[in-house]
């Protein structure tokens, strides 16, 4: 990536190898100097969805942008995004901005810019760890281990799943009438497919790693999107970092209506830490049934 | 609230039978034209919470922004707000830019700064509601209804709760530790005091009428609030404006651990709608017990 002066990495397996992960190439910055508010990024081939970039490596490369600059406070807790408009494909400019910065947390507001025009708008929240009274209280699906269950096959042509082996325990990528279900609930196991440690900016990219729930519905692929997403990190780096190579992923859909369908997911490690929760809206195109 | 020199106000009963609810005053304000990027707000004693107003307050006076902003399209469809700092008692400044506006949809940037400083980031959807396929996958609880409950008296001091009649199903406002509770959740009606239609900035503020969920695990109060919520609104203008008095709003904790916690809500008609779904990051202030 000849155009990027200077770049940031994360310390990955990879990285300390001296190879570089595909994720990690594709959140590479280029900043003039580490606390700039714009630094330039620029998608990847490797994580292109049906139009633009996967929503998840656009997240990812936001926390990246977050975690490499040095005016950050703590680590990331809290990441929103909305996406106004499709990332074409080469270079655009993350704006990120530590608009408060008190004594324990800092709130940044994202954005990306391509071309004059915005694309994306966001919002982050970083927070320093305390010891506190702590307790789990969501529970974690009771699953086979991933060792037991087959990694899915090709279930499309995109480019960024095969960055994944998802293996299902309920609701599969659906192929078929066969697959269409009452209960738009998918839980899976989800690896790199090329081994890699999970850390901020790779959860932040596996909380989109679901597909629009009305898929699971219907039983086939419809025109629909993120629109918008937010995701709380709930894991410390050491957690994150203490991770096997599999995490448990778990989403399910509240509503359709009206063009839009939100849907909430958790994010587990094996070891039955609760490592994110996240929330979207997915907007969708799928005609009332016609009244008789 | 003679700082105003014009005043927007929202199409409530109370508005048309010529006398303004204290909602309405509450996040009533003044833009020099109907599409400024800044409006003037100011803060109503009525609402005032621990330190600052009630967010929820504020989280419908961002909602009421948008909704007086001529350049709006669509309808409100999901808010992020950030809570960066508190606000002060007086007047502050709400920042509204549509920085994007596509054909059946609308990105909002959302701040507001008083005294120069950065007190709330945020962003906002709206959309244009579509006949498409639709379908209910949540399960609304079963619960009595409102008239076979009693409302909860005076939990607090907090002025913005007088606002509220509470009719806790499960889950009360915790009076000491026989309150304490393995399971967070609350569900609860809740109606406005002195009765007001339900629209997107009512129910915007619903969705903050949860106390953190570090009490009611606790049993008591601890310095705790919320530091960033997302909510989806899931009905349109006229479903809202067709519910009764009270909404059934239920909440729980996934996670509590190093000084936040996260907590996921849902606000249901008594017809059966589910009007939105919202999330928020609180933090806490609770030692961690001593190893003995």
């Amino acid at each position: 990536m000849q155009i990027l002066d200077k770049t940031v990495r994360a310390d990955t397996a990879a990285a300390r190898k001296g190879e570089m992960h595909q994720l990690d190439e594709a959140i590479e910055l280029a900043a003039a100097s580490p606390s700039s508010d714009i630094v330039r990024a620029r998608t990847h081939p490797a994580f292109a969805n049906m139009v633009g970039p996967f929503g998840g490596i656009t997240a990812a490369a936001m926390v990246n942008a977050i975690l490499t600059d040095e005016r950050l406070l703590g680590r990331p807790a809290a990441l929103t995004l909305n996406f106004a408009a499709p990332i074409s494909d080469g270079d655009y400019d993350i704006s990120r901005r530590p608009v408060r910065t008190n004594n324990s947390n800092q709130h940044w507001t994202l954005a990306i810019e391509q071309d004059g025009q915005v694309r994306v708008t966001g919002t982050a929240l970083t927070v320093r760890d305390r010891e506190t009274w702590s307790a789990l209280e969501a529970v974690m699906p009771q699953v086979p281990p991933p060792g037991q269950l087959e990694p899915a096959g090709p279930v499309s042509g995109l480019a960024w799943l095969r960055n994944y082996e998802m293996r299902f325990v309920t609701g599969v990528f659906p192929a078929g009438p066969q697959d269409a279900a009452d209960d738009s609930t998918t839980t899976m196991w989800l690896r790199h497919a090329d081994p890699r440690v999970w850390d901020f900016p790779a959860l932040a990219a596996a909380a989109d790693s679901f597909s629009p729930r009305i898929f699971n519905r219907l039983g086939h692929v419809v025109p629909a999107g993120t629109v918008t997403m937010t995701t709380y990190f709930l894991a410390d780096a050491a957690t994150l970092a203490a991770q096997g190579a599999d995490v448990l992923g778990t989403v399910r859909a509240a509503q359709f209506s009206g063009g839009h369908a939100d849907q909430r997911a958790q994010l587990w490690g094996a070891d039955g830490s609760l490592l994110a929760t996240s929330t979207q809206l997915c907007y969708f195109k799928v005609p009332a049934p016609e009244q008789s």
